[in-house]
Protein backbone atom coordinates (compact mmCIF):
# COMPACT_ATOMS: atom_id res chain seq x y z
CA UNK A 1 0.00 0.00 0.00
CA UNK A 2 1.45 3.72 -0.87
CA UNK A 3 0.39 5.94 1.37
CA UNK A 4 1.05 9.71 0.61
CA UNK A 5 1.02 11.82 3.48
CA UNK A 6 0.71 15.95 3.56
CA UNK A 7 0.77 18.54 5.89
CA UNK A 8 -1.20 21.69 4.65
CA UNK A 9 0.04 25.09 5.65
CA UNK A 10 0.32 28.39 4.48
CA UNK A 11 3.04 29.13 2.20
CA UNK A 12 4.34 25.54 2.88
CA UNK A 13 3.09 21.84 2.62
CA UNK A 14 4.96 18.95 3.31
CA UNK A 15 4.33 15.45 1.65
CA UNK A 16 5.88 12.59 2.68
CA UNK A 17 5.05 9.04 0.22
CA UNK A 18 5.94 5.80 1.78
CA UNK A 19 5.23 2.38 1.04
CA UNK A 20 3.81 -0.09 4.06
CA UNK A 21 4.32 -3.82 2.86
CA UNK A 22 4.22 -6.93 5.24
CA UNK A 23 4.81 -4.31 8.64
CA UNK A 24 7.50 -2.77 6.85
CA UNK A 25 7.94 1.02 5.29
CA UNK A 26 9.90 1.69 2.48
CA UNK A 27 10.92 5.95 1.83
CA UNK A 28 9.52 6.79 -1.50
CA UNK A 29 9.91 10.19 -1.48
CA UNK A 30 9.35 13.38 0.52
CA UNK A 31 9.41 17.27 0.53
CA UNK A 32 7.58 20.75 0.49
CA UNK A 33 5.49 22.44 -1.74
CA UNK A 34 6.41 26.57 -1.44
CA UNK A 35 4.68 29.43 -2.86
CA UNK A 36 5.77 32.44 -3.04
CA UNK A 37 4.36 35.21 -0.66
CA UNK A 38 4.28 38.12 -3.21
CA UNK A 39 2.19 35.89 -5.72
CA UNK A 40 -1.48 36.48 -5.33
CA UNK A 41 -3.63 33.74 -3.10
CA UNK A 42 -5.87 32.27 -6.05
CA UNK A 43 -2.45 32.07 -8.12
CA UNK A 44 -0.38 29.65 -4.82
CA UNK A 45 -3.69 27.75 -4.36
CA UNK A 46 -3.54 27.07 -8.39
CA UNK A 47 0.77 26.31 -8.03
CA UNK A 48 -0.24 23.96 -4.52
CA UNK A 49 -2.93 21.98 -6.66
CA UNK A 50 -1.07 21.22 -10.02
CA UNK A 51 1.90 20.50 -8.19
CA UNK A 52 0.21 18.15 -5.64
CA UNK A 53 -1.51 16.96 -8.42
CA UNK A 54 1.43 15.89 -10.35
CA UNK A 55 2.42 13.95 -7.42
CA UNK A 56 -0.25 12.32 -7.02
CA UNK A 57 -0.07 11.24 -10.86
CA UNK A 58 3.45 10.38 -10.18
CA UNK A 59 2.70 8.27 -7.45
CA UNK A 60 -0.35 7.08 -7.60
CA UNK A 61 -1.03 6.36 -3.92
CA UNK A 62 -3.66 4.00 -2.43
CA UNK A 63 -4.27 6.73 0.30
CA UNK A 64 -4.06 10.29 1.09
CA UNK A 65 -3.72 11.05 4.52
CA UNK A 66 -3.56 14.18 6.38
CA UNK A 67 -3.91 15.69 10.00
CA UNK A 68 -7.44 17.24 11.30
CA UNK A 69 -6.93 20.83 11.89
CA UNK A 70 -6.70 22.36 15.43
CA UNK A 71 -5.51 25.53 16.28
CA UNK A 72 -4.11 27.04 19.43
CA UNK A 73 -3.06 30.04 16.78
CA UNK A 74 -5.05 33.06 15.77
CA UNK A 75 -8.32 32.75 13.49
CA UNK A 76 -6.26 34.43 10.61
CA UNK A 77 -3.70 31.50 10.09
CA UNK A 78 -6.60 29.32 10.30
CA UNK A 79 -8.35 30.55 8.23
CA UNK A 80 -5.34 31.06 5.67
CA UNK A 81 -4.32 27.25 6.10
CA UNK A 82 -8.11 26.29 5.62
CA UNK A 83 -7.62 27.32 2.14
CA UNK A 84 -4.89 25.35 1.25
CA UNK A 85 -6.53 22.40 3.17
CA UNK A 86 -9.71 22.81 1.04
CA UNK A 87 -7.64 22.64 -1.83
CA UNK A 88 -5.45 19.40 -0.95
CA UNK A 89 -8.78 17.77 -0.50
CA UNK A 90 -9.96 18.42 -3.87
CA UNK A 91 -6.98 17.82 -5.66
CA UNK A 92 -6.75 14.07 -3.58
CA UNK A 93 -10.77 14.10 -4.41
CA UNK A 94 -10.38 14.90 -8.00
CA UNK A 95 -7.54 12.14 -8.44
CA UNK A 96 -10.15 9.78 -6.92
CA UNK A 97 -7.62 9.24 -3.90
CA UNK A 98 -9.47 8.36 -0.81
CA UNK A 99 -8.54 10.60 2.21
CA UNK A 100 -8.26 9.35 5.89
CA UNK A 101 -8.01 12.33 8.27
CA UNK A 102 -6.29 11.96 12.07
CA UNK A 103 -5.67 13.98 15.09
CA UNK A 104 -2.60 15.08 16.21
CA UNK A 105 -3.10 12.78 18.93
CA UNK A 106 -3.83 9.71 16.61
CA UNK A 107 -0.51 10.74 15.11
CA UNK A 108 1.49 10.69 17.76
CA UNK A 109 0.04 7.35 19.98
CA UNK A 110 0.49 5.61 16.16
CA UNK A 111 3.97 6.89 15.37
CA UNK A 112 5.58 7.32 19.56
CA UNK A 113 2.81 4.90 21.42
CA UNK A 114 2.28 8.38 23.08
CA UNK A 115 -0.46 10.47 22.76
CA UNK A 116 1.28 13.37 24.39
CA UNK A 117 4.80 12.84 23.18
CA UNK A 118 6.94 16.19 21.71
CA UNK A 119 7.46 17.21 18.56
CA UNK A 120 11.24 16.12 18.36
CA UNK A 121 10.01 12.30 19.31
CA UNK A 122 7.99 12.10 16.53
CA UNK A 123 10.48 13.55 14.00
CA UNK A 124 13.15 10.67 15.88
CA UNK A 125 10.58 7.91 15.70
CA UNK A 126 9.88 8.70 11.85
CA UNK A 127 13.71 8.38 11.15
CA UNK A 128 14.13 4.97 12.85
CA UNK A 129 10.65 3.35 11.43
CA UNK A 130 11.75 4.56 8.05
CA UNK A 131 15.35 3.59 8.35
CA UNK A 132 16.68 7.00 7.03
CA UNK A 133 20.39 8.46 7.90
CA UNK A 134 18.83 11.55 9.71
CA UNK A 135 15.60 13.15 10.54
CA UNK A 136 13.82 14.70 7.75
CA UNK A 137 13.79 18.20 6.64
CA UNK A 138 12.32 20.58 6.55
CA UNK A 139 9.41 19.99 9.64
CA UNK A 140 6.44 20.07 7.37
CA UNK A 141 8.32 16.85 5.56
CA UNK A 142 8.96 14.73 8.98
CA UNK A 143 5.27 15.50 10.34
CA UNK A 144 3.55 14.53 6.85
CA UNK A 145 5.65 11.06 6.57
CA UNK A 146 4.60 10.93 10.19
CA UNK A 147 0.79 11.17 9.34
CA UNK A 148 1.60 8.50 6.70
CA UNK A 149 3.22 6.47 8.78
CA UNK A 150 -0.17 6.99 11.07
CA UNK A 151 -2.38 6.04 8.68
CA UNK A 152 -0.42 2.48 7.75
CA UNK A 153 -0.98 1.69 11.44
CA UNK A 154 -4.41 2.75 11.77
CA UNK A 155 -5.71 0.97 8.87
CA UNK A 156 -3.69 -2.37 9.68
CA UNK A 157 -5.14 -1.56 13.50
CA UNK A 158 -8.72 -1.15 11.29
CA UNK A 159 -8.04 -4.90 9.58
CA UNK A 160 -7.26 -6.66 12.16
CA UNK A 161 -10.14 -5.55 14.56
CA UNK A 162 -12.16 -7.23 11.42
CA UNK B 1 -17.97 43.75 -18.13
CA UNK B 2 -19.78 40.72 -16.31
CA UNK B 3 -18.98 40.42 -12.36
CA UNK B 4 -19.24 36.83 -10.53
CA UNK B 5 -19.97 37.42 -6.67
CA UNK B 6 -19.35 34.68 -4.72
CA UNK B 7 -19.99 34.27 -1.12
CA UNK B 8 -18.11 31.38 0.79
CA UNK B 9 -19.95 29.16 3.07
CA UNK B 10 -19.18 25.62 4.93
CA UNK B 11 -22.50 23.73 3.66
CA UNK B 12 -23.78 26.40 0.61
CA UNK B 13 -22.04 29.26 -1.41
CA UNK B 14 -23.60 31.53 -2.60
CA UNK B 15 -23.23 33.08 -6.04
CA UNK B 16 -24.62 36.58 -8.27
CA UNK B 17 -23.84 37.14 -11.59
CA UNK B 18 -24.26 40.91 -12.60
CA UNK B 19 -23.10 43.17 -15.54
CA UNK B 20 -21.53 46.12 -15.11
CA UNK B 21 -21.85 48.82 -18.27
CA UNK B 22 -22.13 52.33 -18.54
CA UNK B 23 -23.28 52.72 -14.89
CA UNK B 24 -26.61 50.52 -14.67
CA UNK B 25 -26.83 46.90 -13.37
CA UNK B 26 -28.27 43.71 -14.96
CA UNK B 27 -28.85 40.60 -13.06
CA UNK B 28 -27.65 37.36 -15.51
CA UNK B 29 -28.07 35.06 -12.42
CA UNK B 30 -27.90 34.30 -8.88
CA UNK B 31 -28.35 31.33 -6.66
CA UNK B 32 -26.42 28.67 -4.08
CA UNK B 33 -24.13 25.47 -4.49
CA UNK B 34 -24.88 23.13 -1.74
CA UNK B 35 -23.32 20.28 -0.53
CA UNK B 36 -24.78 17.22 1.20
CA UNK B 37 -23.79 17.06 5.16
CA UNK B 38 -23.27 13.45 4.39
CA UNK B 39 -21.23 13.30 1.59
CA UNK B 40 -17.58 13.26 2.73
CA UNK B 41 -15.20 16.52 2.94
CA UNK B 42 -13.22 16.04 -0.12
CA UNK B 43 -16.19 14.91 -2.29
CA UNK B 44 -17.72 17.88 -1.16
CA UNK B 45 -15.04 20.44 -2.36
CA UNK B 46 -14.96 18.54 -5.38
CA UNK B 47 -18.47 18.82 -5.95
CA UNK B 48 -18.51 23.14 -5.25
CA UNK B 49 -15.55 23.12 -7.50
CA UNK B 50 -17.52 21.37 -10.10
CA UNK B 51 -20.16 23.66 -10.21
CA UNK B 52 -18.73 26.57 -9.74
CA UNK B 53 -16.44 25.68 -12.64
CA UNK B 54 -19.38 24.92 -14.96
CA UNK B 55 -21.14 28.56 -13.86
CA UNK B 56 -17.42 30.49 -14.74
CA UNK B 57 -17.60 28.73 -18.24
CA UNK B 58 -21.27 29.73 -18.67
CA UNK B 59 -20.99 32.98 -17.80
CA UNK B 60 -17.79 34.07 -18.74
CA UNK B 61 -16.95 36.89 -16.26
CA UNK B 62 -14.40 39.22 -16.09
CA UNK B 63 -13.61 39.12 -12.82
CA UNK B 64 -14.71 37.32 -9.44
CA UNK B 65 -15.73 39.42 -6.37
CA UNK B 66 -15.22 37.65 -3.07
CA UNK B 67 -15.42 38.92 0.69
CA UNK B 68 -12.03 38.58 2.94
CA UNK B 69 -13.04 36.74 5.62
CA UNK B 70 -13.61 38.31 9.38
CA UNK B 71 -14.71 35.61 11.45
CA UNK B 72 -16.01 36.78 15.04
CA UNK B 73 -16.92 33.01 14.75
CA UNK B 74 -15.25 29.67 16.29
CA UNK B 75 -11.58 28.34 14.43
CA UNK B 76 -13.95 25.20 13.42
CA UNK B 77 -16.33 26.75 11.56
CA UNK B 78 -13.74 29.54 10.11
CA UNK B 79 -11.68 26.36 9.24
CA UNK B 80 -14.53 24.88 7.26
CA UNK B 81 -15.05 27.99 5.12
CA UNK B 82 -11.64 28.40 4.84
CA UNK B 83 -11.44 24.90 2.92
CA UNK B 84 -14.51 26.36 0.68
CA UNK B 85 -13.27 30.15 0.11
CA UNK B 86 -9.81 27.81 -0.99
CA UNK B 87 -11.47 25.84 -3.85
CA UNK B 88 -13.52 28.77 -4.91
CA UNK B 89 -10.29 30.81 -5.19
CA UNK B 90 -8.35 27.90 -7.11
CA UNK B 91 -11.10 27.31 -9.12
CA UNK B 92 -11.30 31.20 -10.34
CA UNK B 93 -7.16 31.19 -10.87
CA UNK B 94 -7.70 27.56 -12.92
CA UNK B 95 -10.09 29.52 -15.49
CA UNK B 96 -7.89 32.28 -15.40
CA UNK B 97 -10.42 34.99 -14.24
CA UNK B 98 -8.99 37.51 -11.45
CA UNK B 99 -9.83 37.77 -8.21
CA UNK B 100 -10.92 40.73 -6.01
CA UNK B 101 -11.59 40.77 -2.59
CA UNK B 102 -13.02 43.33 -0.48
CA UNK B 103 -13.54 43.33 3.22
CA UNK B 104 -17.24 43.63 4.68
CA UNK B 105 -16.72 47.27 5.36
CA UNK B 106 -15.56 47.82 1.80
CA UNK B 107 -18.63 45.89 0.48
CA UNK B 108 -21.30 47.95 3.03
CA UNK B 109 -19.79 50.99 1.81
CA UNK B 110 -19.99 50.61 -1.61
CA UNK B 111 -23.97 48.85 -1.32
CA UNK B 112 -25.51 51.09 0.93
CA UNK B 113 -22.48 54.03 0.91
CA UNK B 114 -22.21 53.74 4.94
CA UNK B 115 -19.80 50.75 6.41
CA UNK B 116 -22.12 50.05 9.44
CA UNK B 117 -24.89 49.28 7.77
CA UNK B 118 -27.14 46.66 9.26
CA UNK B 119 -27.35 43.28 6.81
CA UNK B 120 -31.17 44.13 6.11
CA UNK B 121 -29.87 47.21 4.24
CA UNK B 122 -27.25 46.04 2.41
CA UNK B 123 -29.94 43.95 0.87
CA UNK B 124 -32.46 46.14 0.27
CA UNK B 125 -30.63 47.99 -1.69
CA UNK B 126 -29.06 45.09 -3.83
CA UNK B 127 -32.54 44.75 -4.74
CA UNK B 128 -32.84 47.96 -5.67
CA UNK B 129 -29.80 48.30 -7.59
CA UNK B 130 -30.46 45.38 -9.21
CA UNK B 131 -34.40 46.65 -9.91
CA UNK B 132 -35.46 42.76 -8.56
CA UNK B 133 -38.69 42.23 -7.53
CA UNK B 134 -37.49 41.02 -4.37
CA UNK B 135 -34.49 40.44 -1.91
CA UNK B 136 -32.95 38.14 -3.80
CA UNK B 137 -32.79 34.91 -1.70
CA UNK B 138 -31.40 32.83 0.16
CA UNK B 139 -29.32 35.30 2.31
CA UNK B 140 -26.21 33.82 0.70
CA UNK B 141 -27.37 34.60 -2.98
CA UNK B 142 -27.69 37.97 -1.95
CA UNK B 143 -24.96 39.06 -0.20
CA UNK B 144 -22.72 37.41 -3.47
CA UNK B 145 -24.71 39.79 -5.28
CA UNK B 146 -23.51 42.62 -2.88
CA UNK B 147 -19.69 42.25 -3.00
CA UNK B 148 -20.26 42.01 -7.02
CA UNK B 149 -21.71 45.01 -6.66
CA UNK B 150 -18.87 46.05 -4.46
CA UNK B 151 -16.87 45.37 -7.19
CA UNK B 152 -18.49 47.36 -9.67
CA UNK B 153 -18.58 50.46 -7.77
CA UNK B 154 -14.90 49.74 -6.85
CA UNK B 155 -13.42 49.15 -9.95
CA UNK B 156 -15.12 52.41 -11.80
CA UNK B 157 -13.68 54.78 -8.47
CA UNK B 158 -10.11 52.94 -9.29
CA UNK B 159 -10.32 53.87 -13.27
CA UNK B 160 -11.48 57.65 -11.89
CA UNK B 161 -8.64 57.92 -10.03
CA UNK B 162 -6.14 57.27 -12.31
Amino acid sequence: MIIFGVDPGFAITGYGVIEYKGNRFRTIDYGVITTDAKTELPQRLHILSDRLQSLLEQYKPDALSVEELFFNTNLKTAIAVGHGRGVVLLTAAKAGIPVFEYTPLQVKQAVVGYGRAKKEQVQYMVKVLLSLDSIPKPDDAADALAVAICHAHSFTDVRIKK
